[in-house]
């Protein structure tokens, strides 16, 4: 069993990493929030046949009077009309300030149950139980929460810490394999950005993590978690480093929009374009690691992650999506790019050329 | 020319009280905001042909990009679907995360596009340039920003200071009586909770109020401000000191609940729920000033304020309204009640007996 802080001051929260901890959530709740007597499960309809009853048991168990309520699952739920229905819940469940809403499930459980707690009543506690390995080592740590409007994802959000993160990575076993090499993406990243060290320690398990070796996936989520709490407690409003945490996302957000989100998961756009972040890097002249880019290639693709653009889509399609992005300041796009292995860099001048070449060196 | 401060740390923020102001609004966003390049003017229907331009011509001589955006005057327009609205506007106005939303109008302006702005790219600066009493001395200053459901009111937001308030107390001329008697009674309110001084002022000068003497009608906006800003820094995010800006809004909201909120103005309710809390407290044996409820009816009165139910609305039907409060915890009600002219205190412990005298004392 791992703990990490992510060290917020007065709004410190613990993240409770390990296998089987599901049936400890109710104590868990009960002991960070002991005024909670009411709460909202939220989940979706793949994790609550799977996942919902535990969740439930535990928290009735600990004296929460729970109240559950399912989303469609996917993307398409982390929209406002369905955030509207989850106010409707929240009446319902009739709760209070100090109630709680819980979030079981992935990124999408995630962000949506947790922008209802941020403007239920101006904001109410919310413990984050992610079950997507995306989930458990980045989404719901950091206090981002938001759901996503036609014109672009996320566009509409509040920053609204967890009072408690449960990661229990026995749940991850019933996870499609696709989704968990997903979440492998932002592991990858981790290491890029913040840890040579664990960059090769990811290298070497490979296969432990795709076969589901539950002290293994312990170490990835404890590891990743520790690097993103330590990246949000220096920064907790995104107004410097935190930026770095953007690594491949800038090109993976631009093709998200391009497709219309949906058609390809997030991790897998973040791994393209990563490997179109260093591209940029190396053209640019900044990347020391010159072979960064292949080890990063040949990584993602053993855990079966895509390192080019879907066919059909032409580079120069995203560069209007590029602008778009929540990173872009007076018109500047705010590039994550990397110096080498375990270090990245955050620059707005970036030659157009740059990027140009970055786009085409992951083209189909 | 008044200025307030509230002190709030890092988020402090000036508020700018004075005839005249809003054809300086561009010069202090500019100064307040140097990196805010672009705006979204929100105004409702009213007020868009009485300042809107004025409003519009002063920011963009200061050299901010505008687009307007124009919702329905009165409470319907809080709702999220008028949010929803506004969002889209933001992306068609390309806002960034440094772009300003400036809300020009009354409590509902501003607590609509406070709460888009509190959520648009999970929060970008915003600049309140009330336009009614009620918004001058109450609702542009403390950060509550938020939307109404179908099941009640204010129960989707936010708490999201502004960066700049700016009173134009000019602007109150076009305003109709009605709705500045309404405003007075959260400058009664103030006078009640925090200092006798400042009630025995208003008592002095309410027929200067009504004909809209402008350095009287400036004291009182200022003093209100002085005497919210200081609450508002003890207690920002609403968990003590705070609740006492809730007098008579117990019964208030209850009361625009019970109506399905839009016949009565706020402020109205408020009157006969300050009459109500005096009446309770009364009863309840807490009272010191025992002439306060008489005191306070006959300000009231001279307003042309409310003091008793709207005809039809008997006091039972309140009720189960006040449990919905927001101020409930844990099944208790947060009341305020007074103790004397500039004192107030707040108790969960209050007999429902006194709870349904002090109803009782306010039926028509
Ligand atoms: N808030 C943040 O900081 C942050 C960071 C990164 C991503 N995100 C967001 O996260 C979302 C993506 O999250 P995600 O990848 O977890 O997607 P997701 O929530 O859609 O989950 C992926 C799929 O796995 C299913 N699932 C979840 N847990 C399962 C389990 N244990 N067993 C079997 N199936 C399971 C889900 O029902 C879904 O079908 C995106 O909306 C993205 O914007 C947010
Ligand atoms: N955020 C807070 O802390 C807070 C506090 C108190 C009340 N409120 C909210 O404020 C709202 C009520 O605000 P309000 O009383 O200002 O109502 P409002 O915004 O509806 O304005 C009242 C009317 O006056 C018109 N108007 C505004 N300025 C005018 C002017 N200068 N001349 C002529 N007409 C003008 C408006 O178009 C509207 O018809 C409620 O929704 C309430 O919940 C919020």
């Amino acid at each position: 069993m791992g703990e990490v802080w992510v060290e917020l001051g007065e709004q410190r929260y613990p993240i409770h990493i390990g296998a089987g901890l599901l049936k400890e959530l109710g104590g868990l709740v009960r002991r960070r929030l002991p005024q909670a007597n009411r709460a909202l499960l939220v989940t979706d309809s793949h994790v609550a046949p799977l996942y919902g009853d535990a969740a439930r048991e535990s928290l009735v168990a600990a004296g929460i009077q729970t109240t559950r309520a399912v989303v469609g699952a996917g993307e398409s739920a982390k929209s406002l009309s369905q955030a509207y229905s989850l106010y409707s819940s929240c009446v319902k469940a009739e709760l209070e300030r100090s109630s709680v809403i819980v979030a079981l499930g992935g990124g999408v459980v995630g962000d949506l149950a947790g922008f209802v707690a941020a403007t239920w009543l101006r904001g109410i506690p919310f413990v984050q139980v992610p079950t997507t390995l995306l989930a458990q080592v980045d989404s719901s740590i950091g206090g981002k929460t938001g759901v996503d409007l036609p014109q672009g994802k996320n566009l509409v959000g509040a920053f609204h810490q967890p009072s408690l993160v449960v990661a229990d990575v026995s749940v991850l076993k019933s996870l499609p394999r696709r989704e968990l090499a997903a979440g492998m993406a932002e592991v990858v990243k981790y290491g890029v950005i913040r840890s040579e060290e664990f960059l090769k320690y990811v290298e070497v398990q490979v296969g432990n993590v795709l076969a589901g070796d539950p002290a293994v996936l312990e170490h990835v989520v404890a590891e990743s978690c520790r690097i993103k709490a330590e990246v949000v407690a220096a920064d907790p409003r995104e107004k410097g480093l935190r930026a770095i945490l953007n690594f491949g996302h800038t090109v993976g957000h631009a093709m998200e929009a391009a497709r219309g989100y949906g058609s390809w998961l997030h991790g897998e756009c973040v791994a393209v374009g990563m490997v179109a972040a260093a591209a940029i890097a190396r053209h640019s002249g900044i990347l020391q690691d010159t072979d960064l880019q292949v080890r990063l290639e040949r990584v993602l693709e053993r855990l079966g992650l895509p390192t080019r653009l879907p066919s059909g889509l032409e580079p120069q399609e995203l560069e209007p999506f590029l602008r778009r992005d929540k990173k872009v300041r007076d018109g500047l796009i705010h590039w994550v790019l990397p110096l080498r292995a375990g270090e990245v860099t955050v620059t707005p001048n970036v030659a157009p050329e740059a990027v140009r070449w970055g786009l085409e060196s992951v083209r189909r």
